[in-house]
């Protein structure tokens, strides 16, 4: 077909607002959020419905177009956007018109939507209803549910709530070959066989594209305790963590870490901040509560761990709160503004944190004496992000360094038991490491998947497998 | 290979003790719990590690010998025990001698264990460390963990917990080629594609042979608050489970539910059972609790409710909890006990529970106007063991019976959005059943993947997919 003649088809389809080729306008979703993938896509296309989508699927099919599917477009390692100069013309499809509310079941607690919606359209939901959907994360505004699944998304909450895999009762997907896998109940107990949605959760738009989920709603939370304090040592946090687990048993939401170089370079671009705290580490915790929630009981347990207490900052209002957690959310935009850093999302079992570290800090500066490294993330869930900083470095010789560095970084991970992806996935940016960090048969497994659904590749190649 | 040296191959394996052939020893591994499949192998091989279960699995692909794997064999629809008169012979690998504790990590909350280990015995491991694994059955101390996550088991404490899937963090498995599956990790975030322990979890041994997992362990229960209370109907049943949610959040730990005629039932072999209430329905609570749990707040809560409080029963010692929960566990001693009866195991969304019973239950009993429901189960995550009995019914009636009434049953399942396999799985009962209530696609993407890592229909034939 024609490429005049395919974008008619493909207007056919979708309407004539619903396929963009302009290339202003098709700029921002050719492009990743951290910027570093240029991608060339003949359209842009904005479907409004399953059947749209699996018209589109089978055009695509036909006419051997690679698709990409695409969510808020916030993949922090290239997953999102087409490949720069593929071989084969690569279409996007979008989900942000498919964004309604399909239903809202309050006896069973689920929610079911269509998987453009955002996460925060997600949350206000569930809240409206007197209920709560606990995912969190720094792009909440924009990612959306779609994304969310495809990349089993993490963020604050995983430590209570598991990830997105665990927050998910149901799903539609259109499979490569244009078919509609229909997994969507909003069951908790459903073991005929193997739980299909697996496949695609987790599967960064390689094996289809997420068209509707229902989702796990909670009771409402009655109210929060968030505090921040000082820690001298990895160790020292996780006595704290164990002592809340002890006393306040799975109401332990949140226990994110701030290393004091993070901290150094959030005070760089906002000196006024004086959450901040002058300490090697610095927690920020969340415990959900009760109406019984004791201040006194949790200064005398505070009171007999080696915490220095005047390092503690405790939210006693909502305002409060929300500040200390926008320490949180800053940390990520601050190392977007500061620019390059080599960035390591990884997890390791909590027991063998500071192991890691002990091991793999010192190779690393070996290799870079005056290198930096910003650390933070969901220490309660053993997910750091590890990132390695160069003062003054340009993007190019980072990725020069990428080649070194991260070898380094993944055999020590792999070598304690750990994932060289915890919660930001392959996308582009790890298609090599896989291979390297993965055993061959789990690795054969995978590719084997991979071309049973999709044996033609036109589902989002080059992420997860190399060209 | 002839018999004699095939014998001698095996013993070469597994050791003399590993391999059992005579008749009366074999016998109770080749019948199901509910005595209702009686198969035939050549032996039962008793390996010790992962090693002996490769080499196993590699002889019987050669040799084309079919492999049942066998956990505590507490399968109720026949899942873990051979086929009769089957073509090919037929080995059953069952792991009671691997049963080694490998790893507690308190510090990051998981266990590693061989999939021989009973549940009972992996809650004792966690409880010995001070910390708590909730899985919860009947069969705890029979059921092997490895029959735990390839049946997806369920249990009391689904509704706060999960499934066995949400418990796990990590497998091994030999898959039937022989190559061993390591995703025996300990990590709570790792998105590394696809997660492929999800393939064996719900395989019903028919993918291969799970030899270890590793555990997600809890904070301790500090303490239960336990009750039973008798309610008129399901939705007041529901309304009271709302209530405790809005107010106890998720510690809301169980909740289980029995029907008038499962009561009667009971009485009929208990006469003597004072726990048991006089009411349409009656309803087992347990709420786990701290300190600060107020017994005058919990009463103000039920006061408002249309609850008769002459009906209410609260434990207030271990012994009294205790007494209530037995009632809960006499159940499917008593069904067994009492005979034949037409067994569902189906899953609705809580919202439509109702409907369900409202719809069906006249359908069966205008098939069999003297049948007599008992309806019992887990209420809380909308999974009910929905069975329907006849008064003197013969083994041979109910089977007939069973072609008219469990599609009956299965047909309203299905057009409500529920499932006919909750928690027991397919087995061998519902070969039939699955493809008329699992869409096409589904059922064909299934098949897809049990040929991919299955071709020569070796694990478990006749398991899920008809022969």
């Amino acid at each position: 077909m024609q490429p005049t003649a395919l974008i008619s088809a493909l207007r056919d389809i979708c309407g004539p607002n619903g396929i963009i080729t302009d290339l202003t306008a098709l700029r921002p979703y050719q492009i990743d959020w951290r910027e570093r993938y240029h991608g060339n896509a003949i359209a842009l296309a904005l479907p409004q419905n399953t059947e749209e989508l699996i018209a589109l699927v089978k055009l695509c099919q036909q006419q051997q177009i690679a698709i990409i599917p695409q969510g808020g477009n916030t993949s922090t390692c290239g997953g999102a956007v087409p490949l720069s100069n593929y071989y084969q013309p690569q279409l996007i499809i979008n989900l942000k018109r498919m964004k309604r509310i399909l239903n809202l079941d309050r006896v069973n607690n689920s929610l079911t939507v269509e998987a453009g919606c955002s996460l925060t359209q997600v949350q206000q939901a569930a809240q409206a209803a007197g209920l709560y959907f606990p995912l969190s994360l720094a792009s909440e505004d924009s990612c959306q549910i779609g994304g969310n699944l495809a990349t089993n998304a993490g963020g604050i909450h995983v430590l209570k709530y598991g990830m997105m895999r665990e927050l998910t009762l149901g799903l539609e997907a259109i499979l490569p070959d244009g078919s509609l896998l229909s997994c969507n109940t909003a069951l908790r107990k459903n073991n005929t066989y193997l739980d299909l949605k697996q496949l695609l959760i987790g599967s960064e738009g390689t094996l289809g594209i997420i068209s509707q989920a229902t989702l796990r709603l909670f009771p409402p939370i009655y109210d929060y305790f968030t505090f921040s304090v000082a820690v001298n040592s990895l160790s020292q946090a996780l006595c704290l963590l164990e002592c809340l687990r002890a006393n306040y048993s799975n109401n332990v939401a949140a226990f994110e870490i701030l290393k004091a170089e993070t901290i150094e370079l959030m005070l760089a671009y906002h000196p006024d901040e004086r959450l901040l705290l002058r300490a090697p580490w610095q927690l920020i915790v969340e415990l959900e509560i009760t109406t019984e929630f004791s201040l006194e009981r949790f200064y005398r347990l505070l009171d007999e761990l080696p915490l220095d207490l005047n390092q503690l900052i405790v939210a006693t209002t909502p305002t409060e709160r929300k500040a200390i957690w926008q320490i949180r959310e800053l940390v990520p935009l601050v190392e977007k503004q500061h620019g390059y850093a080599l960035k390591h999302d990884i997890a390791l079992p909590l027991s063998a944190l500071e192991e890691f570290l002990a091991v793999n800090m010192p190779k690393l500066l070996a290799c870079v004496p005056h290198g930096y490294f910003s650390i933070f993330g969901h220490l309660g869930d053993g997910n750091l992000h590890y990132n390695f900083g160069i003062k003054g470095a340009s993007r190019h010789s980072i990725s020069q360094l990428e080649q070194q560095i991260s070898p380094l970084v993944y055999a020590d991970v792999v070598a304690l038991g750990g994932s060289i992806a915890a919660e930001h996935g392959i996308g582009q940016t790890k298609v090599a490491a896989l291979p390297t960090t993965l055993n061959s048969i789990n690795y054969q497994l995978l590719r084997q998947i991979k071309n049973m659904l999709d044996p033609a590749n036109l589902f989002n190649p080059g992420k997860i497998f190399p060209l």
